[in-house]
């Protein structure tokens, strides 16, 4: 069995959280300047471990095997949330890394081949899952051209040439030369550190309906406008929001959930009754007919909104993507390597995050392997795993790379 | 009687209008320079009028009157709200200057005095009512240290220096010298113009209550936090809000207002439950008994919403100004002049909005006359009153102050 180096395993996580340091996490924005030299870094890395590393023209850092045998693409990403933790997707590049040079120091698994991905901007500064997307063949120039920064504006075409990146190539999922893709990642959530267990097999990455529900009413004085006659936005949205909050535990699943994450009202002055509100809300699920359930749900209590009045509600879809279900057979590998290292310390359980995973799986048989997040805190710098089960997640990891690639090269 | 001049009433009005000229509307924030070039042709329009006039060291322009009899101040507003209307203010100085001219112009009035003021932001750019506190004697140097622009943060010392008002003294009431003071303006709302009538004559200034709740929760993950275990700071403050929403209409008087002007949750991702969220929320009555009942069940609404949990909010008190009767005897004047130029045409009304006329109340006998605004459209460039309407209101001005002034001197 392979067997990875915990030492040289955390002092790469350590180095790369170098990158972009803030306070006990890391900033560290697609391409940025501090993003940029932590690509160029793992390309080094990549390098010294035998790979054919490489940035390409969407930022992605690939880094190939050159082993003659069968081939698992294990990857996540290098960006960060504004502010963030050190391990959100960090971990998974580093995962892939430790895994490739423990192959390559391993007599039995040396001619197996690990490729490493670092997908860019899975964390949306400037699209969706762009680098996982690019690779996959699902994302157009126009789209490029069409990108921006959602802080700044900056045209994503613009960011590219500042990075350095106009004109390379995309690199392009090569056919047939994969077994699979396989994503370790924080978990994200409290699930595993509030039940004492220390992996996650996903089952699959939940599903994500997102709305923007805009009011128009009429902006008037605050003190001179009588209650009667008033048509006020905010109120609108508000009941509507607490309609909702009646409504959708009734017809949610047992792991649905929905949030408002943004509401403003216009002019957004303390005495002026607000002429327009915009809300934005989601929700999410594992089963597409669950989504499809709420979301019909949602809608009618929308209709039921406009029919009272005053005011007029318009519901827009936002971001709509389905769930998608991780392979039985990588599930099952996991979950062996998982037993045989911490026998009972984990559980099957469905991603509420979306990972690049989501995007390999209508193209490859994909897996993901969560470790804990320690009070389950998430895109936020106080973001933790404890050591020992970084290096467990790694181990497993490479485990079942192993039983895998062994299994189709025997 | 005095007589005043219809044409050179509107003329001064649409002159004034081009001050700061934004579509149908007027854009001139307190000591911006559009607002300070109006002042300064304010000056000289006094001048020619015969009065002693100059800006004080707060912005305030003060026109004095050289007759010997006794004296009326009237006055208003000349700064506006961003890109709103041309009338809410300026109409009630202009009023004031034409009325000194008819006085001047009348052989029966021409011994009687009426001052002028132009209150320097009263639309609170820099804080709140600054030149009639000034005037009043309860503007203190600290405060105005203290005060900076609400939206670009500029300190009030640093305005006062551009618009080159640094050094120059305040000018304060002046003992024994008034009869009261008398402030004509635009509705704001629409009871005049729904009903047909012309004439509004104020039985006080309602009180404002102002809040700001601030709902503390846990910041976290709109994907992976489970709906049990999230503190959610938004939906917190939404129940509040439904509450109120529930509550008040048992509670607030038949002339009570309420208003949630502003609602902003932090971070304000879509796919971040918030950790933080404020609402800035206010209500309004012309009684003193009735604020402090509903007070009291907003705060009952607090503590229940503490007592349910799981987020703590907490209330703070932003604004509160106690309602202002308006002098009897000034109401009495001004509805005798009203019947007189325009039978049933006039009803007594509270006042929804705060005026400078609030400020005089404790010190001067205080009247307020409304106009109508068509649509009770306020604070937005569309903003408008029918020109009979404005003459009409000018002239029942006159009319009033001098009857007051008459009987005075007789």
């Amino acid at each position: 069995m392979p067997s990875i180096d915990p030492a040289r395993l955390l002092g790469d996580l350590r180095r790369l959280a170098e990158f972009g340091r803030y306070k006990t996490g890391v900033h560290r924005p697609t391409y940025s300047k501090e993003d940029m030299e932590a690509r160029r870094w793992l390309v080094e890395r990549m390098t010294e471990a035998g790979l054919n590393a490489s940035i390409d023209g969407i930022g992605t850092v690939l880094g190939r095997s050159a082993s003659p045998g069968p081939c698992l693409l294990i990857g996540s990403h290098l960006e960060t949330q504004p502010y963030a933790g050190w391990l959100d997707g960090a971990m998974g590049v580093i995962y892939g890394l430790e895994v490739a040079r423990a192959f390559r120091e391993s007599p039995e698994c040396r001619n197996l081949a690990i490729d490493v991905g670092a997908w860019a901007d899975e964390e949306g500064h400037y699209g969706s899952m762009l680098g996982s997307r690019s690779f996959c063949g699902v994302l157009s120039e126009a789209e490029i051209d069409a990108a921006g920064n959602k802080m700044s504006g900056q045209k994503l075409r613009d960011a590219l040439a500042e990075a350095g990146l106009s004109g390379r190539k995309r690199e392009r999922l090569e056919a047939g030369r994969y077994l699979g893709y396989v994503e370790a990642h924080v978990e994200q959530g409290d699930l595993l550190d509030s039940s004492g267990l220390r992996l996650g097999i996903v089952t699959g990455i939940v599903g994500i309906y997102g709305y923007r529900f805009t009011a128009l009413g009429q902006q008037n004085h605050a003190g001179t406008t009588r209650m009667a006659t008033r048509k006020d936005a905010g109120v609108a949205l508000m009941r509507l929001w607490h309609a909702i909050d009646q409504r959708f535990p009734a017809v949610a699943g047992p792991h649905s959930v929905w949030t408002t994450g943004r509401i403003t009202l216009d002019p957004g002055a303390t005495s002026v009754i607000p002429g327009k509100a915009e809300m934005q809300f989601q929700f999410r699920d594992i089963a597409r007919e669950r989504l499809a359930i709420m979301d019909e749900a949602l809608l009618a209590l929308v209709a039921e909104a406009n029919a009272r009045g005053p005011c007029r509600i318009e519901a827009e879809v936002i971001a709509r993507t389905e769930p998608h279900a991780m392979d039985a057979a990588l599930q099952e590998a996991l979950e062996r390597a998982a037993q045989a290292r911490a026998p009972r310390m984990l559980v099957r359980m469905q991603s509420g995050a979306g990972h690049d995973a989501q995007i390999f799986a209508p193209h490859l048989p994909a897996g993901m392997l969560f470790v804990p997040s320690i009070a389950g805190i998430s895109h936020h710098y106080a973001e933790d795993t404890r050591e020992d089960d970084i290096v467990l997640g790694c181990q497993v990891l490479a485990d079942a790379a192993a039983s895998v690639l062994q299994a189709r090269s025997a």
